[in-house]
């Protein structure tokens, strides 16, 4: 079967791989119908040290059930089913508590030997914990929609819950990708009052407001955090959402947070060490977040997919095949796309 | 009058200065029957560059009221009152909010031109949200303990509230100081089942086992971290309180967090960025805290006091007069005492 491998940064290929096929009772093997690029991928394209071996792309599917070990109970063939991007056994206490991402099992597609989702098939381990079936067509019109449930809009509602969001509060998001945008939509849906989009991207910002975004802040650094602490009367916002990962972001994020308030942070962290420590604790801030538990997210967001409340799928702007994989790697990494589809 | 002032790192004197005067109609002026010397006191003490003018010191006392403005509603000369760490004017929003330590008036005694209570008298900016009026004799045996409400038992209950312990739970204390001693005492009022203190004293181990402990960690870094990890089952403590403040106590606390647990941090951090950042967002660890809201804390911790269900006062284990004070802080540096008891 085809899938992507990176071997360097800037090199993506798609290459021949041996199949997907079942190895242990637990696993399932799903043909992806759509897959993603996340804002994640750029960073090993940015900074990965070249490997003859190269590391299999893609955390984020949905696909149809082809075939499934003897022990698998929830998933049969034919489903259709979203494959979020962590790996969970649904069994043990951190899947009963609800965060999936931190199971005892836990593993991440498309890093350290699991397969990548960015292929025409990939093995699921634990598919009973990991997959969640779909009672839709394989390609209904809210697919698009319905592939963010695998990770950016699991992953946007994560800070805005970590963040605390609740109705009436002032929010600010730090951030206008994907991710970010998601982030945007989740905190219009807790009720956030006010929504602050930090970002400077045009059609990034347009989309934002039309997902729920009252105010638009396109300074970085000082100039930013003087601007959002003007819209807020000095204070800050109640909650926000870090959804970038850079220390400058972080550090922005943090001081534009109210006193007593909290940042829900879904970036990964670029610095060992977390810069803003000092002002998050003379204002009494709250860091939290981390891999978004999207697993756990799934059921009491897909609700709102099906009956049309909230649309995530419209950060998608371009679809490739496989074969245009790496142009879309290009065009994300350059900026000249929010978040690219891949329909193997 | 006399008090005390730091002119440099090790160089503690007890000066005469101005007497303490009504300067605002808001303003108090309280004659000091009980201070304290604090942790945080040591960390000028071991770096402060010289300085002619210096600086007054102490930040937490009872005392009785001997003056007051003309706008001072709520106490009256006579009075005996705690004072707490902080000045905040009871009226602002974030006094309304619980978190007197934001307030837009705040300041902290002992610190950037305002008073020091290790004197015979200070001055008391916002008297009515600053003071808290105790219905005691000012000789009362329960003094010691009602004098933590000042800081050191409302800082281990915020870290506690913050780290959010509740029944059931299991907690790590980092730092067997007099904030972490107390912190026991909060995480064992909110109902821990089990709370491993980490520290290395056993004067205070054994205080802090009477004050509910179960499980004591000597090691420090590595050790500690894989000890704690023994101790929960490989997981970590659902609420961890960092009572230190050093990078590497930070760094411990974040490490013995179970996945999707909190820090309540009250340490003065020493370090501009916080180290653990990674571990914490791959754990989903939150962190939160900063200077407690003590002034907020006195209401609900009082009834505790003075029923005797809580004895904070037991962190105090020498008392001195305002002459003692320079060795009182030469042996809380030499850890020769835990916390000093000043009585002007």
């Amino acid at each position: 079967m085809r899938a992507t491998v990176m071997h360097a940064a800037g090199d993506v290929r798609i290459e021949n791989v041996p199949d997907a096929t079942i190895v242990l009772p637990t696993d399932a093997v799903i043909r992806v119908t759509r897959a993603c690029i996340c804002g994640s991928d750029l960073w090993p394209y940015q900074s990965m040290q070249p490997s003859a071996q190269g590391q299999r792309m893609g955390h984020e599917a949905i696909g149809i059930v082809e075939a499934v070990g003897p022990e698998v109970r929830t998933v049969k063939r034919g489903d259709v089913v979203v494959m979020p991007f962590a790996i969970s056994d649904g069994t043990c206490v951190f899947c009963h508590e609800g965060l999936p991402t931190a199971c005892v099992h836990v593993g991440f597609f498309g890093n350290k030997g699991n397969d990548g989702a960015q292929a025409e098939a990939i093995r699921i381990p634990y598919a009973d914990g990991t997959l969640f079936a779909l009672q839709v067509d394989k390609d209904d019109a809210l697919m698009p929609s319905l592939l963010t449930l695998a990770d950016v809009m699991g992953t946007g509602h994560h800070a805005a819950v970590v963040a605390k969001v609740s109705p009436g509060k002032t929010v600010a998001v730090v951030g206008d990708g994907a991710v970010g945008l998601c982030g945007v939509i989740a905190a219009k849906r807790l009720g956030a009052e006010r929504i602050i989009l930090l970002g400077r991207h045009p059609d990034r910002i347009a989309l934002g407001r039309e997902f729920g975004a009252t105010d638009v802040v396109g300074d970085r650094g000082a100039e930013a955090i003087e601007r959002v602490r003007e819209l807020t009367g000095g204070y800050g916002a109640n909650a926000v959402l870090e959804c970038v990962g850079h220390g400058e972001s972080m550090e922005t994020a943090i001081a534009i947070t109210r006193p007593g308030g909290a940042v829900g942070r879904v970036g990964v962290p670029q610095d060992a060490a977390m810069p803003g420590s000092q002002t998050a604790f003379y204002r009494n801030v709250t860091v939290g977040g981390g891999p978004a538990p999207v697993r756990a997210y799934i059921r009491e967001l897909l609700p709102d997919i099906l009956e049309g409340r909230i649309h995530p799928g419209r950060v998608f702007d371009r679809t490739v095949n496989l074969d245009g994989v790496p142009g879309g790697y290009r065009d994300m990494n350059d900026r000249k796309s929010l978040k690219v589809m891949v329909r193997p």
